[in-house]
């Protein structure tokens, strides 16, 4: 069949919304139909060329919500006219990591999804001319139709709104996973949050909805304050505007009882390295645990000595939110839809397909949270 | 009164046994007679001035066992004829710190034991012209008699032998700790210990104790194969004759059913930030910890890549392997007593005071795992 997708031809260019050839599902893999999806910084360091194992042409976009139009042989956990999450990190419930009961990083199709093909080592969409296009994280929701494996989608209620539970697949569920996953905060913590975009607003209301006491961000850009109160921020740092970022930190969280200070947690939402040394070095002694979500530029390393591992600092990090896509986001559907957590007021902008490459020029200028493209 | 003692009066040059002034044991203090002492890669740094924090005078020591023979007004849960293991990480139980069940780095006493002294600011030890000798570690145990904080002594079973059990002080603790308190290692986990001296070896009998399937253990000499072998080691890799030690144990811990690989666990004991790194990067995706034990030289720095801990590896550390000294160290003796834990083939060598930098020369041979003053 074919179908309407934004496709990246080339490294650095913008993308081109065209019609592709598009193969229908083998055994153990679905075809949905898009019916929205969120424009993430992931993909624009595929689309500019930074990631050094981006492959083109590809079709991008990760953060899709839709329905299943048709399944593939084998295929027993989800029917056509169910509304999924497609999930770039996978839940086969049958690896070694997935049996682990330790980790989200299911392996089962880890080799072909890096290599921007379905499991079986083949591409479902191709240019007119016939060439093969790659995958993009296993999902390509840049297009308005896309093939997955069965074990790369969640099946959520039906009554969701796709404009806003596409967010799900990505932002919502890393920020708010790296809280109740990785961390595991407890009710009365102390947590700091260094960068307030997309991510850092998850994870402001995954520290709300875990009962932490101070919720401190850290941002650059004072305008992120207001949004940030919003989810659940109690103290603001503009660390331009303080002598030294991780001893403000130190000193806010004082009591007449510990004098020592540091906060219980904190997050890197930046991918900057030095302020992952930061939210690692602002933390408690004996205890303060700091994980990192963001995503460094490729080669950049993270340093500390290594007393401040020794007195009781540990660092994490976090991928997905530390979340099992089938299992996990389902029940972060139902929080949206039970009012537990927020997520339409950072859908700040929405466009038609036909207008994609707009919602890359928002990002650039930091005026949008998030653009969602409507199919 | 006057006790005999081994005194650093100045840095880098060998110690001084001497007699010197020791005052007897204000409110809150006990004075213990130390019965054996071992010698500690931690003393060493102090004493040869490595350490930017040192001060001298001092008297060193700090893994050591003994007798109370004195206390001070108000002390309550020790007595006269008790036998004690000074404690260099002590255990108020009422700080933020102790009560946060989070952590054994007790701060009660940290400000006046850094500078060198006892609680109230002052020393109970003086040279014979009147000059004050600091206290070291809070413990000072290269003297005969000492004086101690009473949060600083674990009171320990009367048949337990003194020469042995001093070596809980320290390096025991620490190795076996960091095993059962920091790692929380699991029946069935695959481990690495870099570095098999004395801290090693007693990583190693800690994962034989916690029921470690697979326990590799990598060193640079390979004459510490046969002691390492006989506590609890089950694979040996000298880093110079693999091509890449990481490489390797990704290697030797895949299964049929697992064929990412890596360590659940790793820990080093050589204090190299290098071994640091490769010691973080051999455990499994997922779910791999590793704790660091070692004391790095002076602003030496760890790094990696961010994306080793997004990837679910975890960065620890500890200090007196986690251990809560009251509470654990009487523990540990009881599996020394109770032959859980080996201690006596580490004690290499013995010596009396006179002899004391006899046992830093055997140490800088490497000739010694531990050698021990007995008074
Ligand atoms: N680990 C994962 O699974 C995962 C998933 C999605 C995104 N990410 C990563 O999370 C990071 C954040 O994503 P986002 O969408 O929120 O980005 P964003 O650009 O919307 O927000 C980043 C924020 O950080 C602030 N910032 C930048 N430098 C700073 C500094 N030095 N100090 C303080 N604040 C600073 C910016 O002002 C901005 O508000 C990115 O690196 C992204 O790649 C990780
Ligand atoms: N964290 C704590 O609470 C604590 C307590 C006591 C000691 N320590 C530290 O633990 C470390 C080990 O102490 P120890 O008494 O066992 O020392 P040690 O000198 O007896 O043993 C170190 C071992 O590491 C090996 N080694 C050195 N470089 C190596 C390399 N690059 N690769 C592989 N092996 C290497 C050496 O051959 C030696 O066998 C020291 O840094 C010490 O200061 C920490
Ligand atoms: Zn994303
Ligand atoms: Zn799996
Ligand atoms: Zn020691
Ligand atoms: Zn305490």
């Amino acid at each position: 069949m074919k179908t309407r997708a934004a496709v990246a031809l080339e490294a650095g260019k913008p993308l081109e919304v065209m019609e592709v050839n598009l193969d229908g599902p083998k055994a153990g893999e679905v075809m949905v139909e898009i019916k929205a999806t969120g424009i993430c910084h992931t993909d624009e360091f595929t689309r500019s060329g930074a990631d050094p194992e981006g492959l083109f042409p590809a079709i991008l976009g990760h953060e899709g919500a839709g329905v299943v139009v048709e399944v593939g042989p084998g295929v027993t956990s989800v029917k056509p006219g169910d509304h999924v999450i497609p999930l770039y990190t996978p839940e086969c419930r049958e690896c070694a990591s997935c049996l682990s009961g330790k980790t989200n990083l299911c392996t089962r199709i880890r080799a072909t999804q890096g290599q921007g093909l379905m499991p079986d080592g083949t591409s479902r969409f191709s240019l007119p001319d016939g060439t093969p296009i790659h995958h993009y994280m296993g999902c390509s929701t840049f297009s308005n139709f896309t093939v997955l494996p069965e074990i790369a989608v969640a099946k959520v209620r039906e009554d969701a709104p796709f404009d806003k539970i596409c967010y799900i697949g990505c932002g919502v569920t890393t920020g708010i996973g790296a809280v109740i996953n990785t961390a595991k905060v407890e009710i009365g913590a102390k947590a700091v949050v260094f960068g307030l975009g997309g991510i850092g607003l998850n994870v402001l209301q995954g520290l709300r909805l875990a009962g932490a006491d101070m919720i401190i961000g850290v941002d650059l850009n004072d305008d992120r304050q207001e949004m940030a109160t919003r989810f659940g921020m109690t103290h603001f740092i503009n660390p331009t505007k303080v002598e030294n970022v991780v001893q403000e930190i130190v000193e806010m969280t004082k009591t007449p009882f510990d004098q020592i200070g540091g906060a219980d947690y904190s997050f890197d939402a930046t991918g900057n390295v030095r302020v992952m040394r930061d939210a690692l070095e602002c933390t408690h002694r004996g205890w303060g645990q700091s994980v990192i979500i963001g995503v460094a530029p490729a080669g950049a390393e993270i340093s500390t000595r290594p007393f401040q591992l020794v007195t009781g600092r540990v660092w994490k990090g976090t991928a997905f939110g530390g979340a099992r896509g089938r299992t996990d986001v389902p029940k972060i559907v139902d929080w949206y839809m039970d009012g537990k957590i927020e997520i339409d007021p950072m859908i700040t902008h929405t466009m038609p397909l036909d207008d994609i490459n707009k919602g890359f020029d928002l990002m650039h200028a930091g005026e949008s949270i998030r653009s969602v493209v409507l199919y």
